[in-house]
């Protein structure tokens, strides 16, 4: 459990010593993860002058206190509104300036009204985002075993796609890959897209027949004690037309670049444009439809955020995709994706694939 | 597409002719996918005088129009705040009075500020719900489905679980037998948990070896086009003790008596009630630490909900769970589940597997 009060340890310090917070409720889902290191609390209250306080349903009741060493667990009754439960003990500490990473509109209304006079509440959720985006090195070794997973996953598919296959038969070959190596799950719906599915980046999974000559996005991930993995390939059943071949170079080109530029301290807008330069000189810049890539975790999409907006800038430890694509509808679509570790003067990729377009094996 | 507007049509009904809201702002995610039928939506408003309005960021925009037939649809920006832009239709559609399903307070609030002078915003998640929890005939079929390739899976652990495989290696099975005959993914986390963490209703799904001996609560779902199922079986891995088969017992004749309990008009707290007496009768009432069951659809735990506290009353056409179980720390825990269809003067099990603690095959 140390690990997890050391990351509190962390937040305190933020909210309490660097601002005038003097508590902090947690209650989104991935981010009680981070703190407590198991699911099923409702919320975490984090008093800058007590233990703190782990909110739980009886259904998880056992769980929590066996799992919350360093934490005090107070059972929430079926009966029980738990925010009402919480505002009483934020009382109780004469907590005047509360924290808060997410709530919805009707639980803010009532946990405001539930307060003593002249109490505040302010989202800070960045000061979670601050902590999360760095990735200790506990993280970094659960993100590498799901990397590893998740390359076997992409094995398996190069193995496996064949014409006539159905989309869901080729993510039901790739994620036992995953899963019988020890994945705990994935860590988002597969996505098997081919044809001209494969031209919408979230083309899904289908009982689509894979056809002979198409293109096939695979975009895969396993998790790991909760930590996630992210990759895509972009795969033809069957042998590569020249322009599948053209353009895929020019994606592999542009991720690449992107690679090359990812280190600590570069500009997230930057990294972004070094692979969107490629993409747009090559003429396809209208067809590279969305962001090079996010921040993965807990979460499949967390901070920092590589899009021409942002206004990230990377630090080492970080953990993010790089993922150009070019999606032509009535062609197709290529995305090439890697899930990638900032560092000081370069990167490492937790994801390892072949870069082809044809099958091996 | 038909299917879908004529779900909106029914919304429009309950929104705007029974009640006085001249616009529906959808938000969340499964509501989106009710409405909508695809994934990848920001939000969809359905002013009272208009055509209803799909919102996509540029990723999902070609998906949308490709598959959004019947509806107008709208790219945001990356550079644009959805919230805003939504703002501003409300606004020219002179919005007056807008239901939402689901709004954080940050997007409340920023709405609300944007909106001009006397328009009013109102929660009104129930009037979906009200629609979302009596399956039309499409929906049936698709969830009838989802149970078939639920009970596949469950048949493969039936087979596998063997003393000494881990737990994630039963779970790679579970998860291929149902994939590969056309499951989409799992309605939520697979768990296989045994022995000691058996007791934890939500015990997760580890690296584990699974003990002679122990019990091994596995609960799953597998979807089909969105749709899932829920189904737990408890299996012992080897020859089940007399205690073991006692407490089973009492579970499954708690499930019985629920099935028989589960019909059209019936209350949700008396199902409850109905299983939970068998419970306390045997002496392990305390042991009993959640509800009865909850009903399933688009997401794995929605309405309607069975629990001592529950106002609920059933109709034809919910799902719903019925899942007793018995957890003791120490011995390990008990839990039998099946996805059930009320109907008018019975009910229906859409999932199918053995009531036996012992594998078979």
């Amino acid at each position: 459990m140390v690990k997890y009060l050391k990351r509190e340890k962390l937040l305190r310090k933020l909210a309490f010593e660097e601002r005038s917070f003097d508590g902090f409720l947690v209650a989104n889902e991935a981010n009680l993860l981070y703190f407590l290191g198991f699911p099923g609390a409702v919320a975490l209250l984090i008093p800058r002058e007590a233990k703190s306080i782990i909110y739980v349903h009886n259904v998880n009741y056992e769980q929590a206190k066996a799992e919350g060493k360093g934490f005090e667990v107070k059972l929430i009754q079926r009966s029980e509104k738990f925010i009402e439960k919480i505002s009483v003990d934020v009382n109780n500490f004469k907590i005047g300036k509360l924290a808060l990473d997410t709530l919805s509109f009707e639980n803010h209304q009532s946990l405001a009204t539930k307060l003593r006079k002249g109490a505040k509440l302010e989202m800070q959720n960045k000061l979670i985002w601050q902590l999360r985006k760095t990735k200790d090195s506990r993280e970094l070794e659960l993100m590498r075993k799901a990397g590893e997973l998740t390359s076997e996953g992409m094995k398996a598919a190069y193995e496996t796609i064949r014409p006539g296959m159905k989309e869901y038969e080729v993510a039901a070959e790739i994620e036992y890959a995953m899963r019988k190596r020890g994945s705990y799950g994935t860590a988002f719906e597969t996505i098997v897209a081919s044809g001209a599915r494969s031209a919408f980046p979230h083309g899904g999974c289908t009982d689509q027949t894979i056809l002979k000559g198409s293109l096939v996005v695979v975009d895969i991930g396993a998790t790991y004690q909760y930590y996630r993995s992210d990759m895509t390939r972009t795969i033809v059943a069957g042998r590569a037309s020249a322009k599948q071949k053209k353009i895929y170079q020019v994606v592999r080109h542009a991720q690449q670049e992107a690679f090359r530029a990812t280190v600590s301290n570069s500009k997230a807008s930057e990294i972004d444009s070094s692979a969107r330069r490629v993409i747009d000189d090559a003429g396809y810049g209208e067809y590279f439809v969305h962001g090079l890539g996010h921040g993965v975790g807990l979460e499949v999409h967390e901070q920092p955020t590589l899009n021409p907006e942002s206004k990230d800038r990377l630090g080492a430890g970080n953990v993010v995709t790089i993922e150009p694509g070019i999606y032509i509808v009535g062609f197709g679509g290529i995305r090439i994706e890697d899930t990638v570790l900032v560092l000081k003067k370069t990167s490492e990729r937790f994801t390892q694939g072949p870069y082809t377009l044809e099958r091996t094996g």
